[in-house]
């Protein structure tokens, strides 16, 4: 366990870089921008993992698994998928090793065993399953399909960082046939919401909800729905994106469907994804310079009990305190872990804790055996307290939920803060460079303005707010009339 | 939903492939031996993975993942298991396609974009991780390290199965690494038990626990634990696997420890995995000629329940019925679903949840409603009873217990009565063409021995049985002196 952090005020980047690694969430791998998910932030993934597979499952969805190989005929026959996503696809071109002649000891790829079609490796899947949905629609009755998976996937970025953008990452891909356009759209939408939800309920991370421009959406999709949130510092992060693609995969693979009135139509499409990446978020959103804090509904540990004693004597004592405290948290339904290593002393232990994360912290020592009390202290506000064996398991009860709401109240009272609504591209450039955020403005709506806004200022079209009103304006940039206001940021 | 299976009697591998597919398991992809797992067969896998994610973090497991890819050298450091994956390996060697400059609308691998090194896709891991576990461990206080990852994994098998034998797979592969040799070797023995118990108490499947023969051995372990199920066309199935490795990877890869003594030495491993290859296990353990058989623990759904009616108030009344059956089964912690499809007539319905193995059927008609009672059918046994809805949920309930006890106590009955103890080879070639099933016999423990019985009968050694009794005896085949029976068997 290595001491500080970098100060987030110093270089928020180093800072992030150096919490993911010693908080022992996740390091780099031997494979160029493949990382290692480390237990302890895998334990934050599969908790994420199973909140959204009951949300999914709860909205009339299930699991199943198609495979991780898409043959390059099919890859490329949805031609906007296959050319947004080709140049960074790793290809399996050969199917065995052999000793190499040259180089004793070594083995080489065996030229004999080329694949007679190349293999990518599914940076995305709709090829695949669109191939797959074929066979399994003939007749309305065989709709909607309401499929998700579990799976890795693989983009061969050339600038990756642990968790926000890696080589491969994990995720879920939700894909998604209907019988008619009107009901593909609600399930874009319902979908956006879940993702939502989850993102403010149970990671309390706020989120904006829009849609993609057209140079921002995913390659094949004729409308992308997001969820944005804004990171400590003023930078925005994709959070989910839930694509709306009409019947371009159908058309592409040929699937067609008899519909009630007997007449043959292409089906209509979805499909959906949030990632590994929502680790970066989480991290970014309410971590300290002290380490990660994490909302209790994430937390692998909620709770960590730490032993101070000098003898057996009160270590049996404290012990036996400490196990009618876990028996009564885990009967409410709080994960408690009573950190009782001897390899360690006190000091040690609550550094670990803090720079991991666990929302609360438990310490016993021989005066509260002697008063009936324990030391609480709050890793979100760094705040301890005295409090009497008789209302702990209450009063950690009731901490649960308001560490989850303090967390949430104060990563919106940030985002909030950092929304500005401007309407010069003077005010614009001074906004984005001094306080960052996102930025309300008129835009003209065309692709022209949106590259160039990007090329003189990094920043890009967010999305464009799902609530947003009416109003009369003129593009930020252009002059040239608008009808709204959208969503600009610098971005993750 | 097509009709007859064909009879296992007839055909037992025709029938097992049929009803993979027409059970809507599972079926073959666009890629050469890559399967896709249908929402049905799934739902079964994910069963699994919970108990079995359950009782590894009861023991003390923690999951994490590694990186897909394992770059040829890290492939190659340990001789052994290069040697014995490298002739199935599926390799990366480009991370780009471009447009096809010959081939219009098409596109190829970029000469381009050519890797330094090649990427094997992961076979099985142990390379990736012990070269990471080089990193985690420097003092016996970093011990042990009990770590699982739930994956897929690739190997390019020239004939494939749907679930028994796939080019990728899904599976859990536990790595662990320990301070010494005695902890070590208790690792593959907890978790051989484990497996063991799953397959028994979860699975109802009865299985032989035992040690592989070095032949038989998993590349690069020391030695390898097994569980060995049988199924009913007499041919024997590994189930599970458990590898004690030594310090073969540590060698390998380098990585030392410093002891409580302060002396350097190397770590001890094991590695462990279940794949996906036990649902083809399930199926030809208790499925029979009309379809699956499903243990109440496996099945996604326990129960299901069709009305039969004529008009909508006779639907009406049958479904207020089905409402207050399905909460009180829930309540009980039964899974239950209400098949009130109007797009299939009731028999279709039956011979749907027939051919996908539900444990209860429960039947509503005017009749039932007049008099207050069900048809209660069970699919094990093939038999219906009417049974008083005052008494349905503690039946229901029972049955569970009963249903997943009469399908183990069937396979072990047929286990048992197909294990022949036979003392000269041409018993042993009698028994393994008429009968089949396991040979228990006496071997001289070479592997020129091994490899003659594997050429004349195809028979191989599935284990040595870790409770066998010593016994002096004759090798069956070489008549020389043998002080123990092994278990003979052909096998999937």
């Amino acid at each position: 366990m290595s001491k500080n952090l970098t100060n987030r005020s110093e270089d928020y980047s180093k800072w992030y870089n150096e919490l993911v690694v010693k908080a022992d969430l996740a390091e780099n791998s031997a494979v160029r921008g493949c990382m290692v998910i480390k237990p302890y932030g895998y334990a934050i993934w599969e908790k994420m993992q199973a909140e959204l597979d009951r949300m999914f499952k709860e909205t009339g969805h299930q699991n199943a698994y198609f495979p991780l190989f898409v043959p390059k005929s099919l890859f490329e026959a949805e031609e906007k998928n296959a050319e947004g996503f080709a140049k960074e696809c790793a290809v399996v071109t050969h199917y065995r090793l052999q000793n190499d002649p040259d180089n004793e000891g070594k083995l080489r790829v065996d030229p004999e065993a080329k694949l007679e079609e190349e293999l990518v490796v599914r940076p995305t899947s709709e090829a695949i399953i669109w191939n797959t949905y074929k066979g399994w629609i003939q007749s309305y009755r065989d709709l909607p399909i309401l499929v998700n998976q579990w799976a890795n996937v693989v983009r061969w970025e050339m600038r990756t960082r642990l968790f926000l953008r890696t080589a491969e990452f994990l995720w879920q891909e939700g894909h998604t046939a209907h019988a008619t356009k009107a009901e593909a759209w609600e399930e874009t939408k319902l979908i956006n919401n879940v993702y939502a939800n989850f993102a403010e309920n149970f990671m309390a991370i706020p989120v904006i909800q829009g849609l993609k421009t057209e140079s921002e959406r995913f390659a094949g999709a004729e409308e992308t729905m997001c969820i944005e949130a804004l990171m400590q510092d003023g930078k925005a992060l994709q959070a989910g994106t839930s694509h709306f693609l009409g019947q371009n995969f159908a058309k592409a693979f040929d699937v067609k469907f008899t519909n009630k009135e007997g007449k043959q139509d292409y089906v209509w499409a979805t499909s959906w994804g949030v990632s590994t990446r929502l680790v970066g978020a989480l991290i970014m959103t309410h971590s300290d310079d002290k380490g990660l804090v994490l909302p209790p509904s994430l937390a692998p540990n909620q709770v960590v009990i730490v032993p101070i004693y000098r003898n057996d004597e009160q270590l049996e004592k404290i012990t036996h305190v400490a196990n009618t405290i876990m028996s009564d948290l885990r009967g409410k339904g709080v994960s408690v872990k009573f950190d009782n290593r001897t390899t360690f002393r006190p000091g040690a232990k609550f550094a670990q804790h803090e720079l991991q994360g666990v929302p609360l912290r438990i310490a016993i020592g021989p005066k509260d055996l002697e008063n009936g009390t324990v030391e609480l202290a709050r890793r979100d506000t760094l705040t301890k307290e005295i409090v009497s064996l008789d209302t702990l398991t209450d009063t950690v009860e009731q901490l649960m939920t308001e560490i989850q709401e303090t967390l949430f109240k104060k990563a919106l009272d940030f985002r909030d803060a950092h929304i500005t609504k401007v309407d010069t591209f003077d005010e614009f450039k001074t906004v984005l460079e001094n306080k960052a955020g996102f930025i309300l403005a008129h835009w003209d709506g065309t692709s022209e303005t949106e590259n160039k806004i990007k090329e003189l200022t990094k920043a890009t079209i967010r999305c464009i707010p799902i609530d947003n009103t009416v109003e009369e304006g003129k593009c930020v940039y252009s002059g040239n009339p608008s009808k709204q206001r959208v969503l600009f940021a610098k971005a993750y």
